[in-house]
C-alpha cells in the first residue's frame, strides 16, 4: 500500500474548531491563525464555510489569496448556492480544496434533511460533478458523508463509489457525533479503503464526545486512511475534534505502529499554535492536556523525579523541545535593543519586524519598568496581544471610536467599590461614576452609563476570564471578555471577544471591555453596510 | 468469559491524580473528595501512598476508617518499609485493597532501580506473600508491573504468573509513560488474560501523554480486563490518567462493543465530582473536555442547532442529565428559607444539613443582596468554598491564626496602585501600606510587610488563578493561589493552595492569599510536631 506517503494533515481549526460556541474569531484573527498554521506546515487549511456568512466568505477568500504552497479548503453543503459560493471563495487559491458534504445516516436524513437515501446520493453526485467542472481536473474535491459512523455500511460505500466516479479525489469518513470505538472505526475505514482506496485518498474526521477522537483517527490511519482532519487544542463543538498535536506526536513517537511515512508537520511550532488559538478563542487548555498542557512535561512525585533525573527516557517519551517548549528565562534588560528582542522572539517562534517589532519592544521596555523580571511568558503575551490588535490602552485605541481619557477605582472591606471613567466615544466626551459589588463591576457599569446616551446601548457581558501570565505577585493579567449589545437577544451570533493585558488586573479588565465595545461598534457599522448591499441586490 | 461481571472502577484521583504538580490536597480536602467518590459509587478508592508522608498515611487511614461498602486502596513499593506502612494504614478498612508495585522494564530497572530482572521478580513475590499473610485470605492484593507496556513480554508474563501464585488477586498493566497504541495494548492485555486471567482480575492503568489513555483502557476491556484505574477529569502527572467520566460514559453509551455488564457508577454524580476536584486542585477543565467540559453538550453552528431542535439524537449521544447537568436557573429569592435551599442543593447533588447548611444559607442570602440573580453556579461555588474550608473572610478566619481587620485599595490610569491592610497575626496586630503595579500586587505586598516582622517570612506566590463563577458584571470571582514560605526553596513540596470567593475580585484575591498564609502556618506547626515525634523514635 501507500506506506511511503506521509499522512496529509488537514487542519480545520478555522472551520469546525471555530464553530465551538464562544470561539468566534474576526477575519483578522483568522488570518493570524492561518499564518501560524502555515509555519506549522499543515497540508490543508480549512479556512471556513463560505456560504455561512459574508465574514466567513471573506476569511476563506483572503486566506486563499495569501497562502502559498499549502492547500486552502472551504466547506459547502450539497445544496444549491453553497458549492457556488465555495468555488468563488477559493478562486484566489493556488491549491483549492473544495469540501462538499451531505448527511447519510438515516437519523440525519429523517430528522434533519427530510430526504430519502436516493435523494441524498443524487445531490452528492450532482454537486461533486459540478465542482469538478468548475474547478478543473487539478483541484482537490473532497466529499464527506456526515454522520458516516452511524450510516448503514452498504449505502455508505455506494455513496463513496458514486462520488469518486463523479470526480471526488478525497472521501472523508466523519464520526460526527463522536460515537465510534477505535476497533470498530478501523474496521469501517478498512471497508472504505477496500472499496474506493485506489481512486481516492481516504480521510477521517473524528469528534471527541467519548474522549476517543485521537484514537479513532489513529486506528483509521492503521487501516489505510491517508488524510486526517484535526484542530489545534482539539478545538471544536461540544468536546471538540481530534487534536492535531496528539495525532501528530503519536505518529512521530510510535512510527513502527503505522505503515506511513510520518507527516510534514514542523512540530516545534506546536506550542505557539496552541497558545495563539487558546488566546484568540478564549478557550483555555487544561494543565493536563496531552502535549500542550502546562503540565504535559512536568513531574512531581519523588519516584518520578528520581527516575527523570537519572534518565529522562524513564518517564518522557517526547522531549519538550520537540513541541517548541524552550523553557529558557531571560530578562529583557539583558537584551541588546530591538535586535536582541527580535532574536529572542525568533527563538520563541515569532518572526516580527518593522512596526510590529517596534511596538512589542516599546511595551517590553515599559513592562520591565513595572515588573521585576520580563519572562518568555510575558513576551509571548505581548506578541499575542499584538495579534489580536490589543496592546496598551493608549496605543490600541489611537484610531478607534473609543478613547479612554481617565479612570480610577477604590474599594475596601465591607464597602461597595467605586469606579469612574472618562471616555471619548464617536468624538463625544462622556464621564460617569458608578458603584458596584466589586471594582470591575463598578468600572464596567460606569462605562455603560457613559456610553449609553451616545450610542443607544451598552456592552452586555456574557463571559469574563482572567489568567496570570506568569507566577509572581507582579505578574501580568490577561483578561478576555465576551460581550454583546444590550439591545440584542441573548443568543445573538454577534457576540465578540475583547482582550486586555496589564500588570494591573483592573486596567486589563477595562481594556478588554473597551476592546469588546469597539468590536461591537465595528460589527454594527459592518452590518449597516451589508444591509445596504443586500438591499441593492 | 466474564461477560456478566461489571467492570470494576478503581479511582486513583487521590493517589496518582493528586501527584500532579500543583494539585496537592490537604487531608480534609481528600476526605471531601472520598465522600464524593462514594456518592459516585466507585468500586475502589485509592486514597494515597501511605509510606510517602505522614499526611498521606493519615489520609489513607482516615478514609479507610470512614468508608463503608467500598474498597479502599493504598499504594506501596516492593521495598522494605512500604508494605508494612500500607498494611497499617489499611487496618481500619472494611475492604482493604493493598496495591504493590515494582518496575519491570529494562529501562526502569537499569536507570531507576539499578536491579536485575530476577531481583525485581524476587522482590515482587516476597512482598505479595508478605501482604497476603498480613491481610488474610479475604483482602484484595493487587500487583502492578510499572512500565509494563515497555517491558519484554515473556518476562512480564513470568512476573504476573509468579505474583498470582504468591497470592495476588489482581494484576495491573500500567502504561506508565502513556506510550501504548490501542491495538497494541489490547494485544498485550489478551496475553495477560490468557496467562493469568483465571487466577486474577486483570487491571489496566493508562496515562494520557499521546491522548490515548481512554482508548487504551477501553481496548483492554474489550480484551478481557475487568478493572480500570482512572481519575476524575483525567487528573494526574504530565498529561494525566485515563479519565473516569470518559471510560464510564463510553461503556454506557456503546454497551454492545464491550462484553461486560457495564459498571456500577452513579453517572448523575459525575458533574459534581468533576467540579469538586477541579476546584480543590485548582486544575481547570477545558471547555472542550469530553463529558465534563463546559461545552461538552453545547452546539453553535446553525446546521447543528437545527438538527438538535428537530431531534436531540442527531447530534447528542448522551444526555446532559445522565452526567448530572440539571441546567435549571432559579434565584434564591424564590426559595422558601433553609428547606427550600436544602432541596435545591439536593437537586444539584449536594446533601447539606445542620451547620454546613446554615452557613451556605447565610452566604446565599448575603450574596442575593449584592448580586441580581443567584444562580446554580453561585450555589455550587458556595458549597465548594465550604468544602475547602473557605467562606466569607469573617466566618472563615474566626478561629484562625490570621484575622483580617481591614483593607482598602485605590488605583487609576497611569498611576501605581496603593493598598493597605490591618491584620492580627498570632495575636499580634500588624498594619502596612504598600504600592504595587496593580491592586492585587499592592495588597499582597502590604500583607507581606505586615506579617514578616511577626512570623519571620511571608507567602511567596507561585501561581494565581481567577475565574468568574457565572456570566454578568456582578459575578462572583473564584480565586486560587499557590504559595510557599519565602524562606523555602522554589521546589518545596510544602506549597499550599488557598481559595477565595467574592463578588469583589480584589477581596477574593486577598482572601485566597490569607487562606494560603494560614495553611502555611499550619504546615509549619505540623512539621514542628512531626520533627518532635521523629526525634522521640
Amino acid at each position: 500500500m501507500t506506506a511511503d506517503v506521509p499522512v496529509r494533515i488537514f487542519d480545520t481549526t478555522l472551520r469546525d474548531g471555530e464553530q465551538a460556541p464562544g470561539a468566534g474569531l474576526t477575519v483578522t484573527e483568522k488570518i493570524e491563525v492561518a499564518r501560524q498554521l502555515a509555519r506549522l506546515n499543515v497540508d490543508v487549511i480549512e479556512a471556513g464555510f463560505p456560504a455561512a456568512s459574508p465574514g466567513d466568505f471573506e476569511a476563506v477568500s483572503r486566506i486563499a489569496a495569501e497562502t502559498k504552497g499549502i492547500a486552502v479548503a472551504g466547506l459547502a453543503r450539497c445544496k444549491d448556492g453553497d458549492p457556488q459560493r465555495g468555488v468563488e471563495a477559493l478562486l484566489p487559491a493556488e491549491k483549492p480544496h473544495l469540501h462538499l458534504f451531505i448527511a447519510t445516516s438515516d437519523i440525519h436524513l429523517k430528522h434533519k434533511l427530510r430526504m430519502s437515501r436516493e435523494e441524498a446520493l443524487a445531490a452528492a453526485v450532482k454537486w461533486v460533478s459540478y465542482a469538478r467542472k468548475r474547478l478543473g481536473p487539478e483541484a482537490e474535491i473532497e466529499f464527506s458523508a456526515e454522520d458516516a459512523s452511524r450510516t448503514e455500511h452498504d449505502f455508505l460505500l455506494r455513496v463513496y463509489e458514486a462520488v469518486v466516479d463523479a470526480g471526488a479525489t478525497t472521501v472523508n469518513i466523519p464520526d460526527t457525533v463522536g460515537y465510534a470505538i477505535p476497533a470498530e472505526f478501523g474496521d469501517l475505514t478498512t471497508k472504505v479503503v477496500d472499496r474506493v482506496g485506489t481512486g481516492a485518498v481516504i480521510s477521517v474526521h473524528c469528534h471527541n464526545d467519548l474522549g476517543l477522537a485521537t484514537a479513532n483517527t489513529l486506528a483509521a490511519v492503521q487501516a489505510g486512511a491517508r488524510q486526517v482532519e484535526v484542530t489545534i487544542n482539539g478545538l471544536g463543538e461540544r468536546a471538540g475534534n481530534a487534536s492535531l498535536e496528539e495525532v501528530v506526536m503519536a505518529l512521530r513517537t510510535r512510527p513502527t505502529e503505522f505503515q506511513v511515512a510520518g507527516h510534514r508537520i514542523n512540530t516545534e511550532q506546536i506550542s505557539n499554535a496552541s497558545r495563539l488559538v487558546s488566546y484568540l478563542t478564549g478557550f483555555t487548555v487544561q494543565p493536563n492536556k496531552a502535549v500542550v498542557g502546562r503540565n504535559a512535561f512536568a513531574h512531581e512525585s519523588g519516584i518520578h523525579q528520581d527516575g527523570v533525573l537519572k534518565n529522562a527516557l524513564t518517564y518522557e517519551i517526547m522531549t519538550p523541545q520537540s513541541v517548541g517548549l524552550a523553557g529558557s528565562r531571560l530578562s529583557v534588560g539583558k537584551l541588546s535593543g530591538r535586535r536582541g528582542l527580535q532574536g529572542k522572539l525568533a527563538e520563541l517562534g515569532y518572526e516580527l519586524e518593522g512596526e510590529a517589532l517596534d511596538k512589542v519592544y516599546r511595551q517590553a521596555i515599559a513592562l520591565a519598568d513595572t515588573k521585576k523580571e520580563v519572562t518568555d511568558a510575558d513576551l509571548t503575551a505581548l506578541v499575542e496581544a499584538q495579534a489580536s490588535g490589543a496592546g496598551s490602552v493608549e496605543e490600541k485605541l489611537a484610531d478607534s471610536p473609543v478613547q479612554l481619557v481617565d479612570w480610577s477605582i477604590s474599594t475596601g472591606k465591607g464597602g461597595v467599590a467605586k469606579g469612574a471613567v472618562s471616555l471619548v466615544v464617536n468624538g463625544q466626551g462622556a464621564e460617569a461614576l458608578a458603584e458596584g459589588n466589586g471594582p470591575v463591576d463598578a468600572l464596567f457599569v460606569a462605562v455603560d452609563k457613559a456610553v449609553e446616551p451616545i450610542i443607544g446601548w451598552y456592552p452586555r457581558l456574557a463571559e469574563y476570564e482572567i489568567r496570570a501570565v506568569s507566577g509572581g505577585e507582579d505578574a501580568q493579567g490577561q483578561v478576555m471578555v465576551r460581550a454583546r449589545r444590550s439591545i440584542d437577544p441573548q443568543d445573538t451570533p454577534d457576540t465578540v471577544n475583547g482582550h486586555g493585558l496589564s500588570t494591573n488586573i483592573i486596567e486589563a479588565s477595562l481594556e478588554a471591555y473597551l476592546a469588546g465595545l469597539e468590536k461591537l461598534l465595528w460589527h454594527e457599522a459592518a452590518a449597516a453596510t451589508d444591509a445596504g448591499k443586500e438591499s441593492d441586490a
